[in-house]
């Protein structure tokens, strides 16, 4: 029957006699096409989730179907394009107290049926944001739980040793949406508004201006200097921008970086700062990275809500957290939130107003907000497991990122600087003239063409350098450190970069 | 420490001699006012979670915190401005089953270590999902998990009789997160392109075309004829926007209806749909509340889908669809969908692209579509306890709706219609000429004055029309069916609207 009608439609909506088929031509024209759409939303480009990606799950899909009979020459995919801690063929685990307490959420009467199924520091934790919240099934405060809202400032306020206020934190559905309400408040004017962003730079914040129609101001990360910020980069960036007719109205920094999981250094937050106040740019600062450290002592991490209070500086900033990376790594709960500084009541009403329009965040993930803030007490039933648990990743995931990278170093024609923080690797790559013309005969950036041979060839899917910017001539991608057994993964990629090189040399 | 440091951070931005206190001016005047934000987001309204809402929330607050000593006339707020079933103080229980999947999804070990806690049913499903998902903490398909999408495909197929693929589906973080990336990218040209809204509509609408600088197109419903819809309105509409220089690009239908409850005729839907078609208008079907119908057999439910399929009509369709509403209640999970038809599929591909940069709905709202489309099948454990809890929710619902609009029908000034569908009744009000007088006096529409009021007397928090849109000269006010004890609570609205009248006569 529903092939039947199927068909009908089809030939209905085909037949050039059919009386509505001459509407369907001219509702194409009018409304169906890509043209007649919003072009800012033509110009976004998303990496991270692009053409690889896409190639990638279509993979995925071939072996769940034809298993070995899918000819490709690889068994499993492994999506190392994105930091996604907990997908499936990884061994980041979920941290079981924030699990627990997420449970009872969903159905207090366990704490009934299943009593002993649950540690009493957990109970205690569900039974009091149960009171706050009652169901998690109701809209919450469109800025989040006042409970949970006054815990992250808390946090904050322990974090920093400077005072921190609810009114001032917005809860939000992962740090995406915070950046993204950002955004679409600070662009005044279609293509003149910009921001200053780092090259390279997480994708989110390009395709987020692209959609706004903001423009984007890139400064270099300096990679022969382990990715270092640098202040006079930034203020030739903001100079050639008002040269060029732009204005600045905000300046992101990732620390610990993405890509790069390079951390900045305080004299540099500090001249940053003042940079910011001095050109009333706001300061973005993503620190949604701040607990992956895998050399804290060498490369530690000072959030620029501390340097601001210290300095008792005037720049009005905002810093954005998640649930999604540090020990949680709880990307499908969407979860962070992010904290105002500096910032007028009236711009803070016009950022409630705006999140009203979108009723509120998940409230999982709000949840999941409550449980990395407030993590298990010393002496509490769960602490021991939850100091495991947390030790176990950060150690895991240290030495995997110095391995890999020791490894990628040892590679003909790869350069990769060990990143002290953060989720990932950034190789820089060399390759041979009959590569690089090879990609342009296919129409493709030469890392892209090299990181779809990689995928073709290995299932692993990275995110070529041209994703996040990179030096006119340079090359790059992006892979995470989080993956299955490191010498079956580091040593495809180092496989295939053989072969690569040897086919075109 | 914290109040030494936050005096230095006031001390230093207010003294005018400090070095950065200059620039903190500077900086206030360049990027922290609200007239050097985008002014798109300025012209926003949400009525829905405005001045009232915001002052309900503060009542609230001194309720909480000094009990009888708040000196307020009532113990508890009201919040009847939102179709929010599962916030505290009402009745709408969550369903049982969909919970127990949920917690499962949480923590899976709960299979192992509390078996006989969860009916077979919920385990069977909880594996199924497990099996495809993994871990609820990793990111899904953008577009929502495939399985999921197979699932809502399937549901509308049944619902339908007519094919439904999961491609054509995308799971989102509720229905407004769908709409907001609709409208996105449908307005192609600031200020020139427009959408054609009921009116009164829901303030979501009017709220994403400012956002998004688009127009709105009013088309009035018609209030003398239980709140219906007019195709030879909304041609007219649509003829003045065309003159005025307006080019339409959708045309936007709640049914059943946001605030009226009113359903649409089979017969105006497939007017609807080949205006559409004619004039290359999206046609925008905003169905979550299909499943709240008080008088089904009077009021029938027909979706978009099966009208345009029935006709073989080729207008692109959208339609809209959430946990929120009907018997799931589910707002705070932030789920729902939203199914293309009659889209190419370069338009989806976009689509796609702008999801994927908000990398993914929540996992625990796409559990809950799952379960909305998925419900417990007869013979199943769960199913007399989830046909006891959905019997309960529909007739409650019901009866409170027809008891309300009688009882608000009986007083003198106020004429209603009694909603077959939604969860909302939208009373018109008759005001004396003095209260308008005052209301003008007090700068405010003359609805919102009667709201404020009935706010500061009775702690039960209404939408004003204004807020949804009204003819010149009507006042309305939405309130929910969703209540504790209707005579409590109608008894209230009475007394009120009495003293109210009696005042300004």
């Amino acid at each position: 029957m529903f092939q039947a009608s199927g068909t009908v439609v089809r030939f209905r909506s085909l037949s050039p006699f059919h009386p509505l088929a001459h509407s369907w031509t001219r509702s194409t024209m009018r409304s169906l096409t890509v043209d007649s759409l919003n072009p800012a939303i033509r110009n976004v480009q998303y990496a991270v989730r692009g053409e690889l990606a896409i190639k990638a799950e279509e993979y995925r899909v071939m072996l769940k179907e034809k298993g070995q009979d899918s000819g490709l020459p690889f068994d499993r995919v492994i999506s190392s394009n994105i930091g996604n801690p907990q997908q499936k063929g990884l061994d980041q685990p979920p941290i079981t107290f924030n699990r627990q307490v997420a449970a009872l959420m969903e159905w207090p009467q366990l704490m009934q049926l299943a009593p002993n199924a649950f540690p009493q520091d957990v109970i205690d934790r569900a039974k009091e944001l149960h009171e706050e919240i009652g169901s998690i099934g109701a809209y919450s405060h469109s800025q989040g739980v006042p409970l949970i809202r006054q815990n992250v400032a808390k946090f904050i306020q322990e974090r920093d040793s400077h005072p921190s206020s609810p009114d001032n934190i917005f809860l939000t559905g992962g740090a995406s949406a915070g950046v993204s309400l950002l955004i679409s408040m600070l662009i005044s004017e279609p293509h003149k508004s910009g921001v200053l962003i780092p090259i390279p730079q997480y994708p989110l914040y390009t395709a987020t201006l692209a959609q706004f129609s903001g423009v984007a101001i890139p400064y270099h990360l300096d990679e022969a200097h382990e990715w270092s910020t640098s202040i006079d980069e930034i203020k030739a960036a903001l100079k050639k921008a008002k040269e060029d007719g732009i204005d600045p109205k905000a300046l992101v920094i990732i620390n610990p970086g993405n890509p790069t999981g390079a951390l900045l250094k305080e004299e540099t937050q500090r001249e940053v700062a003042n940079l910011c106040a001095e050109h009333g740019l706001v300061l973005l600062a993503d620190e949604v990275y701040q607990s992956n450290l895998h050399r804290a002592a060498e490369f530690p991490f000072t959030s620029f809500k501390k340097v601001v209070c210290d300095m008792g500086s005037p720049v009005p900033l905002v810093s954005f957290h998640s649930i999604s990376k540090g020990v949680t790594g709880e990307c499908g709960r969407r979860g962070g939130y992010f904290e105002c500084h500096n910032i007028s009541d009236n711009v803070r009403a016009m950022m409630y107003k705006m999140v009203s329009v979108g009723l509120c965040p998940p409230l999982q993930g709000q949840i999941g907000v409550d449980c990395l803030v407030r993590p298990p007490k010393e002496g509490g039933e769960s602490y021991v497991l939850w100091k495991e648990e947390t030790t176990r990743i950060h150690k895991v995931l240290a030495q995997r990122t110095k391995l890999m990278a020791e490894r990628l170093n040892s590679l003909p024609g790869v350069s990769c600087v060990d990143s002290p923080g953060a989720l990932y690797l950034y190789p820089k790559i060399t390759l041979p003239e009959r590569a690089i013309a090879a990609a342009q005969a296919a129409g493709k950036e030469p890392d892209a063409f090299y990181a779809l041979a990689l995928l073709d060839a290995t299932g692993i899917c990275v995110v070529p350098g041209s994703g996040f910017g990179q030096k006119e001539g340079e090359y790059h991608y992006r892979l995470t450190c989080l993956c299955p057994g490191v010498d079956e993964y580091v040593g495809k990629l180092e496989k295939f970069h053989q072969e690569f090189c040897a086919k075109y040399q």
